[in-house]
This record gives C-alpha cells, structure tokens and sequence, in this order.
C-alpha cells in the first residue's frame, strides 16, 4: 500500500526540491490518525494521475485552519511521488510581481511550463492569499481568480499529465467564490483536537526535555479549555513553533501553556476558561 | 430523421476537431431520453442555419447544471454538423490575455473570422466564465459582457450563415444580466435522474468490472439518497471521472460510492443521508 | 398624407442604404392600427425638421418590448425619408472599439459629420447597449451616458438641421437614468397583443402554408394563453423569426405554438397555462 | 433702472457673441412678473462686478426646472452685459474631451483666459452635465466637481473682476454635492404656471394664428388639469418648440394639447386628468 | 503679551506676503471676545515652535462653519510671525494639477521647501477640498488623504523647526477620517452669534453710512430670527460680503436684511421666520 | 536577565541609528510595571530569533492606543539589540512613491535588503497607515495588504534570520483584516491608565519645576475625571508633548490640566466630567 512507501525516500525530483524539504521543518508527525489517512488519499491521487487512461489531470484542494499543517503535508506528497516536474506556487513567490496582470500572467507561465513535462505536480499554496483576498470589502482579484478557476478545470494536453495539490485555511471563503466546484478532490487537515493528540506531539517532537514540563503543559491546557479536552483545536505548526520560542523564556512549559490558551481561546470562544 | 444521422462520424472540418474530440473523451451515453431529443433540436438548428431563407443567424444556449454535459453534447452536435468552419471558445484559450480589452478583441476577433465562412459554427463554452463572473460583488468585466450580447444578436453578412452554441451552468445568472434574451432558443442539460439512469452510465460506460460492483454502488446511492432514488442530480462527467479515479482504491465500489454521496448530499441538502 | 408616400419607395440615400434594408428582412406587416399611427408620427417629425423656422433638430424614442420591431420601423422612416444623409449607429458598429472613450469619440464623430450635410438624420439603436447598461451592480459608462444626453440636446450648427430616431427596450431603466428628459418626442412600439393581431402577422407573412396550421396555431395560443387571448404580449421578430425556424421540424405548427408559449408564459406569469 | 436698458441691445462683444443670441431664438418674452425681476437682478450683479471696490467676483446659480429658460436668461443678461470678455462653456463645448482630466483642465484653462481681462463674465451651463451626474450610483466626476467648486470660489487676480452664472435644472442634487454652498447668490427660474400665463406665451410668440387656436389650447389645458389651471408646471422651452411642431400635423391646437397634457401629468401626477 | 505685539505690522516675510493680504481684505475686526483669544492662541503656537526644546513642530487645526474668518484668522497669525519661511497652500493652488498623484507630489514637494528652513510655517487652506471630499458617496483621494496624514505628524528633520495651521469647515467628516486625531491642536472659530456681535461688526466695518440703516438692519434681523438674536449664526465674511453688494441696490439696508436673513434661516431651521 | 542589558547603550549599529533614537526624544519613562515587561518579552524575541533552531523568522505586533509609546518601544528594543541591520520602516519615508505599486515594491526591495545580513531587524511602524487604510469606504490599498501579511509569514533564506517589530494603533481593522493571524506573537502597549502612573510621568520627566503646579495638574485631573482616577487613559506622548507646550503659556498647570481633559473626555465620554 502507499503508507509503505512514505518511509522510504526519493531523492530525485525537480528544482523545488530543497523549497519542498523547507516546508517541513519539523517533519511529520503521526499525532492522529487522519494523517496517514491523508497521506494515503494524497498519494491515491499521485498515482491515478501517473496510470488513469482518459483522465490527464486532477485538482486537488487541502483546507483546514490555519497552520494545521496544509502546505507540509503537500510538500511530503509531493516529496513522495517521483514526479520528473514538480513546482510549488507560494504567495511569497508572487510578492514580486508589479500587479495583478503580472501575477496571472506569472500562475500562466507556471502551468505552460508544467504542461511541457510528461508527468507533472503544481502545489498552490494558500490560495486565498494568491487571489488577494481581503475579508473587507470584500475583494480580492478577480483577474487572478478567473484564471486560477480555468487553469484547475483545463487538462494539460495530450500526452501529459498533471496533478495540482492547492492549499487554503478559508474555506467558506473559497465556496462563496465556487472555487471549491472547480476542484476534482477535497482533503480536510484537521488541527490539533485533545489533550492526547497534543502529548502526542510534544512527545514525538521532544518539545520538552522533562516528562514534568509535558505534564504541567497538559494540565494548564486542560484547565484552559474548561476540562474540556475534546477542544483544543490549535494547529501543529503553532504548537511546534511555541513550544521552539519557549525554550529561551525563563519558564518554558509555563509560558508556552499560557500562549497555547490564548489560542484555544481564540478558537473556543466559551470554553469557560478558568485561567491563573 | 437527424438520430440516425448520428451514426455516421463525419471527418472533414476546421482546425478545432482534435479540440473538440477531446471534449468528450467518454463518448455520448444514452442514459435517458433527453439526450437524443437535446442531439435532436441540436441538428435541427444546424439545418435550419444552413437552409433558411431569410435568417442568417440562430444563437442557441445550453444550460445545465455543473458536469452535467453541456460542452461534449456542444461538441457533438458540432462533429454532425459537416459545417466548413467551426471554431470552439474556451476559457482556456482566454486566459492567456493580458485583461478584459484583449479579451473582447479576441472574442471580436473569432466572430470576424467565423464572417468569412459561408457557414460557420462558434462554441462559446461557459460564458459565467468568458464574462468573468465570481458571485461575490458581484462582479464581471461589463466590457466583455456587452460584446457578447451584441455578437450574438448581430447576423453575419449578406451571403454568410452562423450557428452559435453557447454553454452555461449559471443559468440564473445569465437571467439577472439579460443574456438570456440575446439568445434565439435554450436547450436544457439534465443531470443524472435517478437510479434507473445511473444503472444506465454505469452499464454503458463499463466502469465497474463486475455487476455485483455496480449492485453494490446502487443499492449505496439508494441508501444515500434516502430512499429517494429519484433525487441524485450528479452530472454525468461528475459520475465517469469519479468511476476512473476510484479503479485504483482499495475498494473501488465503496469508495466511488461514497463521493458520490457527498454530490448528493450537496445538491438534495434534506434528503435524509442514512450513511455508514 | 404621409401613409400615401409609404408606398414608393426612394431609392437614393447615403451609404447605409444596404443596412437599413437589412434592419427590415420580413418587410412591415400591418397587423394593427399603431403601426400606420408609428410611421405617421415619424414621418411628421421628418417633415417638422425638414421644414421648421427656428428648431433645427429634433430627438425621437421608439421604445417598446424586446423584438417588437422598433429598428425595423425605424429603418422603415429613414428609407421614406429621402434625407441626403442617413446614418445607422448600432451595438455591433460599436463593437470593435477598444473602450468607452473609444466608443464615445466614435459617436462624437458620427455626429460631426452628420452637421456637415444640410440635413441629416441618426439611427441610435437599442441606446441601452450602447451606453454599455447591464442590469446588475447596476453599471454603466458614464462616459457614453453623458456624451449621448449632450449631443442630443445639442443643435447642429446653423444651417443644418437633424432627426435622431433611438430605439430601446428598456424604458424603465432610461427613465431612471433621466435619459428620456433628453427627448423632444416619445414614440410607444406595442408588441403583437392578441390572436387577432397574431393572425393578422401570420395571414400576411404567409408563415404557414394551410389554413390548418394557422388555425392550429391560434388555438393552441388560445390555451396557452387561458383562453386570454388579449395577453400574448410576443414582439413580431419573434413570431417571425419562430415560424421561419419551425418549418424544417417534423410538426411546425404545434413546434411554432410551443415556442411561443414559452413566451407567453415569460410575459404573462399569470396566465394560467392549461398546456398539453 | 435696469429695465429700461434692456431695450438697447448692445453689439459689441467677445467671440461668443453669435453662441449667446442662438440660446434665445424665440428671445424674451414677460408672460410673468418674475421674468423682469430676474433680469434686474442679474443685471444688479452685473454693475456690482463692475463697481464694486474690495470683492473682484461674485458667483450666481440660476436653478429651475428643466426648459424654464435659465440658458436664455443668463445669455440675455450676458448680451445686455457690455462686459468685454464674455464666454459661455456648455455641454457640448466639452464633449469632445477625452476624459473628465481633459475636461478639468479645458475648464480651468478657461477660466485663466478670463482672468486676463479686466472684466469678464462665465456663463456655465448646466452644471449637473459638466460634473456628469447621473442618478444611478450615484456617479460624477469628482475631479470635475473639485475643480468646478474650487474655481466658483477663487478671486481673480487684483485688478481683474469675474462673473459667473452657472445654471442647472437639478438644485437638490447640488446641495447634497454642498455645491449650492459655493455660490454667492441664487436666482430662481420659474416654469409657466398657470393658464393666465400660458395665454400669454401663446399670444406673444404668435404661437397660433387665429385666437379660437388658442381658446381651444386652453380651454383643453384647463382640463387636462382638472380645472385646477394653477398647476401647469411646464417649461417655456417646452411650450414654444411643441407650438413650432404643431404646425405641420392635421390639427395643431389638438396635438399641441395633448402634447402639454402629458409633460402636466408628469409634473402633477395627482392633478386628475378627465382627458377626451 | 502677544495681544500688543498685534498692533506692529511686520513687513519681511516670504513670497507668499500678498497672498496673504490679500486673505483679509476687510481686515479682522473684534467682534466678539474669540476673536483676541484665538489671536492669542496662534501665537502662542508661533512661539512655542519658535522656542520649545525636544518639539520640533506642531499642528493647528482651525475650524469653523463656512465663511467664519478661519483663512483670514490663519493668514493675520501668519503674518504676525515673522517666520523666515511662510507658505499657503489653497485649493486654487491644486487646479492646475493633473490628478491626485500629482496634487500629492506637490503637497510633499512644499513640506520638502520648508524643511530647509530653519523655521517654516505651512497654512493648508480648506483639508477637506485638498483631499477632495464630497458627500456624496463618499468619497475622496485616498492618495493625498495619506499623504497630509502622514506629513501633519512627521517632525522636519534636526535643526529645522515648522509650524501648521490647516483650516477646516467639515470638522465632522475630518473626525470620520480620523484626520483630527493627526493634529496636536484645535482652535474653534465662531460665527457671527447675535445682533450685538453683527452690530459690531456693521459699526467697525462702516458697511453703511447712516446709523439709521444699522438699525433697519438689526431690527430686521432680529425679526427673522423670531425674536431670537442670540442664534444668528452666520460668518463675518457672509456679512461683510453681502453688505458691499448691496450697496448698489435700490434700499440695501431692506436689500442686505432680507439675503441675511435666508442665511439665518438656513442654519436655524426652526427660528419661526415671520418675514415682512 | 534582559533588564539589566537594558542600562548600557550599545553604540554599534546600522544606517537607522540616528532615526531610533530620533523616535525617543524624551527617552522611556517606567510609569508602570507594563513598561519593564514589554521590553522583557521584546528582548526574549530579539535572542530567540538569534539562537532558535528550526525557526528563522518572529514577527511581533506591537498595538495599543494612539501615543501610548509604540513606535519608542520598539525604537528602544532594537537600539538594546545589538543586531548588524535595522531598519524601520515609516509611513513618512513612503510619503514620496507615486503610488501603491510603488510602496509596495518599497516594502519588498527592504525584505530584501533585509535577507543579506545573516540577522536583521525590521521596525514596521503604522501598519494602518501603510496600507492606507481609512475608515470611511472602508478603503485601503489591497495590493500593499498583500504584500505585507505575504511578507511577514515568509522566513528568510536559510542561513538568514529575521525579527519584524511592527506597531499599530487600530487592533480592531487589524483583525477584521486577518492582518493579526499574520503575526507570531503580541505586545498591549497601554495608556497612561491612572493619576499615579500621571504622576510618575511627570515626576520623572519634569515636566513642571515645582512640586505644586503637579499637585494643581493631578486635582485638576481627579475632577475632570469624575473622581474616577482610574480611567485616564491618554497617550505617554500626549501627556509629555503636551506639557513642554504648555511651558510658555501664562499658566502652564492650568493650561496643561484642560488639554489633558478634553483627551479623558474623549476617552471616557461618561466620566461624567465636572469642569471648572
Ligand atoms: N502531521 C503533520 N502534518 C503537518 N505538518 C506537520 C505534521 N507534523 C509536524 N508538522 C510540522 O508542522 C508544520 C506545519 O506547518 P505548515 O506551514 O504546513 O502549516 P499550514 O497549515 O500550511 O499553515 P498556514 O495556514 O499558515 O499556511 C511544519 O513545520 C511541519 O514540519
Ligand atoms: N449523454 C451524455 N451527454 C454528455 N456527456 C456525456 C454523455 N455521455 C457521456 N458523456 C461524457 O461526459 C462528459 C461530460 O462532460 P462535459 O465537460 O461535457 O460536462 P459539462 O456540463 O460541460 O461540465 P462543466 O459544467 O464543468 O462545463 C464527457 O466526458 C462526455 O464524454
Ligand atoms: N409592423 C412591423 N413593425 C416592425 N417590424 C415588422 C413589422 N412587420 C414585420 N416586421 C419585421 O419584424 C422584424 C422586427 O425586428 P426588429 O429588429 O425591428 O425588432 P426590435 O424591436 O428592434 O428588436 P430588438 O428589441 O431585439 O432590438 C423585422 O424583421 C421586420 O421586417
Ligand atoms: N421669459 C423667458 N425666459 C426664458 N426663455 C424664454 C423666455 N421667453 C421666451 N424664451 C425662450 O424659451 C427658450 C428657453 O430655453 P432654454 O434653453 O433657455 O431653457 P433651459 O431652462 O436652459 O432648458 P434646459 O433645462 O434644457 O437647459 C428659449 O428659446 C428662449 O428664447
Ligand atoms: N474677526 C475676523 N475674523 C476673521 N475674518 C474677519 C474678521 N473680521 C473681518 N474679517 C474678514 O472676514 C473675511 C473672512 O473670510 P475667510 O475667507 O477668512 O472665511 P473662511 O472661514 O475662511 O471662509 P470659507 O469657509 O469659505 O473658507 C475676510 O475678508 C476678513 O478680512
Ligand atoms: N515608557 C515609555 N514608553 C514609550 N514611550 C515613552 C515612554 N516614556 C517616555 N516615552 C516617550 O513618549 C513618546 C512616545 O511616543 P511614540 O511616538 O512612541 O508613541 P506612539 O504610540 O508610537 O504614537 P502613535 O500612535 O502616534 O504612533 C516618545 O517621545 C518617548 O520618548
Ligand atoms: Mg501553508
Ligand atoms: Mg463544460
Ligand atoms: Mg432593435
Ligand atoms: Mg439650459
Ligand atoms: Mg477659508
Ligand atoms: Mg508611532
């Protein structure tokens, strides 16, 4: 099956390589069991788009909140699949470009570079950004937004394939512009849920040195979120790079918990927070 | 009568026929009634063009809802039509322009050429698209928009035909922007019905191997849909891309299955989902 | 009087002779008494500004329901008219130019070179098109808008004298737009009204070729219409232009009576269509 | 006074001389009170400009309803003026200006050029057009407003003295734009009221030939609204080009009425027509 | 105190020393008590630029309702100074500039001019046109909205000192953009409150020779104002402007009550004007 | 720990040095407990970034109300910081680019810049006014928006670190933007919030050389806040730029004491503010 083959990998792949590695500082880690099960799903596509017969492209969508681990685990399909082309699209990558004609002109060229290679794998991250969205207004680019919409349904020509893995932590955003009609395929990443997922993170990343700090981190959390350890709902990468920050303070278990309640907060506004 | 006309593949046209062969790479499947009667007023207005007197113009609109078909019945209508010019528009062969203005001169453009023909055929494909609608805004180019309408009540020159067949899955779109009254007649593209009509795509189609798999899909959707098996409303493209992705899963039948539950969960939102 | 002059036709006009011919393809069908009333009120204005000590121009609305014949008629005015210079400005003349100032310049043109001759007359079709007004937002060029007010309202130099003849069907939205206070003059295009008017239209086009089918046609109008056979409200480019599409179709009456049903059934929402 | 010296019509004055008389073909005719009282005021501010030792300019709105006469009066008072540099910007003078920059700029030049005189007046007319209001969006040109307003309220330079008569039919729309608030004075011009005044009209224009015309006109105009003869409400304008209309139809004193019938109901939509 | 140092006129100052004259051709007359204090206000800003320590600039917003005197207030203050470097930057001043990039380039090209001085005051005249505000809308230049934002606070560089004082009529939409918030001060400037503060002013100015017709007018005044002197509220420019024209007509004292009295009106709409 | 490091001024540091220490004209004043701690957790920022593994880039919002000492805080936290390139970032040196294309790029090319020193600090000051949000539209500049939440997520090239300290008075636009989900962490900068944190202000700055005129300005204060000595809430900078103001005034305590109370008063609308 395909969770085999995530353990080995494949070095040769395209240019983007070291900015896929760079994607996932901290790796992956099985904290849940939706992530192999996204990873299972992600690598099904890759290998539809290499072996189906009339179908030459598949449009994938990535969503879930913000900095739950979206454009990591895309960077780690990507990483898997051996594809002869592979190109990550990142907002940062567009910051250049003069205006919006520019930018479209620039996501064009991407796809008539990727249509050249038998076999090839277009990452778009964060499309809500790629679009200039703004929750004002609201706007956003509609020039871009057409083209985005028209290059996800158009096959690349005959004899070549393309799968194209997007990621976005607005969702509704992207239903209320029917973006979302105009993928193939949707993959839901989930945050960080309860008290044992997160031990499970701090566990397998040795976030803490002492199993003490681990332990007073999840009691603070679990007062935080009111005994309710059902609902921490904060995402890997901000648990992950917290906890990084942490380490410098003069109390890192305590001011991370105290970081990582604002959050949970955030997210569950009544969770009855009991607090120091 | 123009069915049996359909039998017989016509070879000889314009530069777009590899163009339009690809727009139905699953052939035509006659999973219920209306499609030969759609193929059917489809040619009737190829002959009218072709043969009446003081008319020189017919524009036609086919609508329906997402995947339903719209464009691969277009294009095989266009295939039959044995017309010496037929051209297809695509957002695809848009979004190369650099902004609106590039765009309605080429529109302008197409039109013009198609006036040189004695008789022509022009395939606008998704003109939601071509007018660059998105539902927030609302907003469209206004400038592209009007050409449109104008081309489509404007007729060639004397001594010159034109047939235009135009494809939307906005329907009421078109209808709050006036564009529906630009055109002379509406063709309705339905979805897949019914379970009758699914038995039917999967059976022609031979997307599953053996009967028990398409038993099993069956028997799934009826149970999705509530027990009201009169109320999938998937488009046909939705139902054969989703049979060729889902070959290389696990289990093909169940996993085809249930995406094609969540089609009809989206479309019949109170249609009581039992599911696993 | 004016109606007697309708008869003889003046050949000698400027160079949009051939395009006003085209504007009529079905001729002037006399199916009620407003059409010998419309062509009396244009011809008196022809005649006004020919004759008139202190006015030099006059501006003059048709406006009525789409497909009603407003371009035809006109048309028709302008071809009795035996003014030196007749100039058409219609959407599709507009079409090619790059933008709203582009058009607006043109338009400015047209105008200039109509007070060179000593009297001339403007066709300004469908001025809802030209202004470039679409329905939602709501949007317009401005630009045009202001132009077109101005240079309606403007005298041509001494000497000169002009006739502006502009059709549109939509009423509501220039009155809105305060379009209408730029006309001296105001001329209402009904739609065909009933099923005595119908077969009149029918009658006289010999659209059908038995009695029968003319008979077949009007009852089932009848019953569309539920037995209201004062509310068909069809503009007669429709009828027109339906009967000569319905003659190649297996059953072109009962084709023809559906057709027009449909729009009927648009028009009169509460018509109570008893159908078969 | 005043009054008196408006019998002389003086001839020598700037470029515009010709434009002026063509605003007033059917000249000035006293069917009211209010039209001396207007003159005499225009003509205060007139001497005032002139005379006046620490102000250099004075700014004047003359607002009515539309075809009341505001273009003739201001022009009237121009010509009686004996200003050396007169001019007067319309509409049409800027239509053939690309663009609102165009436009502001051609408005400033103008007023430039009149500050080299030692005595100069500005007719603008009808500003609501110049701003290019329209009353859906609502919409203008703002760069044309700034520059109207800012220009309406700046002195020439020591030793140069200005007036300037703007006029326009949309007063509620300039004081929402606070453009009211940057004239110094403001004139009313009044539309023919009542019958007593359009008798008056009627007999000085010579508008009909025999009286019995003119006793059937009003008599007709009584009725139309509802014996109510205060509540005419129409335009000179209005009245004496219908009047030059009539002329050439079968009966002029019927269509004449029936023309000025339908411009009362529009003003007085509640004045109980009884019509024929 | 700085009241004395009032009386002297100082002669050198920059460029700009007719313009500012030429902001108060009647002078300032003291009115009313505010008049001293506002004076003294000014001043003590004047000095406080001139003196502070660590302060390397400070902004004055004066405003006011229309024609209460804030430019000529700003302009006296100036004029007082005896800064090395003075400039006023008027409305007039920005007609001439293409758009608002160009107006905002100017805008910063004169803060740039002052900072070479050692000691520099800025008058903005009227920052509600500079920024182009109407209200309908709204609207306005966002550009040079920043832009003044942003130069109000920015000191000039070391060793160079600048003084602003920006007038204002529309203090309500200025707080809306929180633009108020951008100045570090704010001096009121009141209209003419009642009938003692319009006799003074009618006695110092001398608008008319004979006490006799102050009376007329202040008695007519008081009537319009139904008896309610304290709630004239009309600005010393409205009056002293009113009283000059009307010298030339036939009874100014009558004349100059009664345009007086529309003013008062305007303002307090529920003064139960009995009227003559 | 890092308060210590606070008491010896490190010299040695890039271009900006001048301009952050122009940021701090009256140095930074410990009125409160709030004040040690935000320079605390700056400096906690200013190492992590220097010694943290995987994570090569924090970005830091520093918010509060207008004046309360954002822009020295963050001045002052970079001066302690020792690192090779810092660069601030502030509305005024972004006054002079044409427009927002022009700014943004501004912004990028000092990302940029900022990527070639292996450690790197930039100070973005207003982030509201760069992007030139303003409150009535709502209107901003999207294309900057973009640029800059773009921007703050991407981490530097590997090798390359980067701490960004930005500051903004307007929290709430910042979130209804998203902009806030762009920063790592937050800093509360609070007001002067009470009349013993006031004192401290004045007691440590000196602000008034005898003891009485701060015992006259503190009763003063108590009153105009209702007794309520806990809700001043004005700016640092309000309080001491306003006190060298009031220097040369006659009555510097008194004068001083009624600016402070307009800016409770406007704070506190129902303080219930009893006046003298
Ligand atoms: N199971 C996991 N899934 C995803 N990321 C993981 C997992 N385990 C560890 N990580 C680490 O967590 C981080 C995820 O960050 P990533 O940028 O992918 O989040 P994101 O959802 O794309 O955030 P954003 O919403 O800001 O785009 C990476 O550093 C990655 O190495
Ligand atoms: N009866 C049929 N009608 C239409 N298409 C059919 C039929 N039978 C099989 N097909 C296949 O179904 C697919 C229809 O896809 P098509 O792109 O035409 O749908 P569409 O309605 O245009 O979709 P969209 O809304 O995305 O534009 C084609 O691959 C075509 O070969
Ligand atoms: N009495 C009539 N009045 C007008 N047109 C007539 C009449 N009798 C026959 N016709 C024919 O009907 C057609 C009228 O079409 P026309 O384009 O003038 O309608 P329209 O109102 O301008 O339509 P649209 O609203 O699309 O602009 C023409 O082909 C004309 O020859
Ligand atoms: N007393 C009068 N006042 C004004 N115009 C008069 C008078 N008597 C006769 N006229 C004639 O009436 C006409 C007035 O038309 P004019 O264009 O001035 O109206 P207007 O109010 O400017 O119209 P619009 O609202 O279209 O600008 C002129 O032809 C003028 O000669
Ligand atoms: N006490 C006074 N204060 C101000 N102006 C005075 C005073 N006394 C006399 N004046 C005169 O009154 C006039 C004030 O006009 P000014 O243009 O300054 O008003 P404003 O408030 O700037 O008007 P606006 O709102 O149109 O900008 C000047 O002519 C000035 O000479
Ligand atoms: N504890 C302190 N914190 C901050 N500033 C202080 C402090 N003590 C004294 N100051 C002085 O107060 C002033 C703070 O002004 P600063 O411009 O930083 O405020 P700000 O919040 O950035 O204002 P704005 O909202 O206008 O941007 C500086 O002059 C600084 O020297
Ligand atoms: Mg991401
Ligand atoms: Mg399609
Ligand atoms: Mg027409
Ligand atoms: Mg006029
Ligand atoms: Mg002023
Ligand atoms: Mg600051």
């Amino acid at each position: 099956d395909f969770l085999n083959a995530l353990e080995e990998v494949k070095p040769a792949f395209g240019a983007d390589g070291a900015e896929l590695e760079d994607a996932l500082p901290y790796g992956i880690i099985h904290f849940s069991q939706s992530i192999p099960a996204i990873l299972n799903d992600g690598l099904l596509y890759v290998e539809n788009v290499r072996q189906q017969e009339r179908l030459r492209h598949t449009s994938v969508l990535l969503h879930g909140p913000p900095a739950s681990g979206k454009t990591a685990l895309a960077a780690h399909i990507a990483m898997k699949s051996d594809y002869p082309f592979i190109k990550i699209i990142t907002p940062a990558s567009m910051v250049g470009f003069r205006d919006e004609v520019a930018k479209k002109d620039h996501l064009h060229k991407i796809f008539t570079d990727a249509y050249k290679s038998p076999l090839s794998m277009l990452i778009i991250d964060n499309i809500e950004r790629l679009i200039e969205w703004n929750p004002v207004g609201p706007r956003l680019s509609n020039n871009i937004l057409q083209a985005l919409v028209t290059l996800l349904q158009t096959p690349p020509p005959k004899g070549h394939r393309l799968l194209i893995l997007a990621t976005t932590s607005q969702l509704s955003v992207m239903e209320q512009l029917d973006v979302t009609t105009a993928f193939d395929r949707q993959i839901r990443v989930p945050a960080v849920q309860d008290a044992r997922e997160l031990a499970a993170v701090l566990g397998e990343s040795g976030a803490f040195e002492s199993p003490e700090d681990v332990n007073l981190v999840l009691n603070r959390v679990r007062e935080y979120s009111g005994g309710n350890s059902d609902r921490i709902g904060v995402g890997i990468k901000t648990i992950l790079t917290t906890a990084e920050t942490a380490r410098l303070s003069a109390e890192p278990a305590e001011w991370f918990a105290e970081q990582i309640a604002t959050q949970i907060a955030r997210y569950n506004p009544y969770s009855g927070v009991s607090g120091n």
